[in-house]
């Protein structure tokens, strides 16, 4: 694939991701990716066959991604506990997206749950990343349940991400932010 | 509408509830619920005429449902503090379900988050029942910031069904509803 085969591929995908987060993986159709991107239906078909092609490119994406913000905390801080104090800054950098529309990750979990076993295969790898990260974590400061940590962590921020989706609550949003990182303190310091 | 009309318009009801849990609101058709429920598409119509009217339907349900559930903690006992308790015992009588299928309030408000206002707003309300009940518990035991712990009690629930419906791990419910019961102890007693 040339490189403006790569730009389209890449282009589709960005807009699959997008409106996978706005309206939800169901409510996307390859129409509205066409719509979104430029890109006829026709040429469309030559990057994904089908919209589980797109999924999984959307979820490796996503991945990407997230490696990226992990790789940011490790490059920030030596000290595990600080860097898990800056991932719980997502709440903060992403309340605005997290009020509107919820967690990217989170609330594909939700809707594929629903979905076949395939789909929500691919819908948890981006928790798994997350959880691996943060059990490392937890585990290099010598505790000893370091992945029940690990969920634990994800639990409250997926919480949080329900409750103030619902209620559109930004308050709600900086105030348990607060708490999430007096827990990881809490939880981290001796 | 007599007792037969009626008895159907219960029944699509339900089965667009079940449906609605399962598979997801945009995920059903009428044709699903007709499938459903045996009742032919051209009669149904007779009853609801669009989807959102069936959601509409749905959600008092659940609201009349958890009324009943929430009495039934109030008739148990006059203790704020225990009717907490058996509140959160939902993780445990609902926990296939919400390992299956997630919550069905907090996937509904997520799934809807995502789609016009009216809609979100329609799948709010069995949340605003839930919180001004929890923050009722609260206040009664004197706390002041009752409506705050009635929100954390909430999106702990959530982050807990996220995850368990993500990664389909029991021990995980059992374990956070364990924790969950101590942390009602911990701002309860004094």
């Amino acid at each position: 694939m040339g490189t403006k085969g790569e730009g389209n591929r890449q282009r589709i995908i960005d807009a699959a991701d997008n409106l996978f987060y706005r309206r939800g993986y169901n409510q996307t159709s390859f129409q509205d990716i066409s719509d979104a991107t430029g890109i006829p239906r026709g040429n469309f078909y030559y990057y994904f066959k089908t919209k589980d092609e797109i999924l999984n490119a959307v979820v490796n994406s996503r991945i990407t991604g997230l490696s990226v913000i992990l790789n940011q905390c490790e490059a920030a801080t030596d000290d595990a506990r600080e860097r898990l104090l800056l991932f719980s800054n997502m709440l903060e950098y992403r309340r605005d997206d997290v009020i509107e529309s919820g967690c990217p990750i989170g609330s594909l979990s939700t809707e594929l749950a629903k979905d076949d076993s395939d789909l929500r295969e691919v819908s948890r790898q981006a928790f798994v990343l997350l959880r691996d990260w943060l059990k490392v974590q937890f585990a290099s400061l010598g505790l000893p349940n370091a992945d029940d940590l690990a969920m634990d962590l994800l639990a409250k921020l997926q919480g949080v991400t329900v409750m103030a989706c619902a209620f559109k609550d930004v308050e709600f949003v900086n105030r348990s932010h607060r708490e999430i990182k007096e827990w990881i303190n809490a939880k981290t310091l001796n």
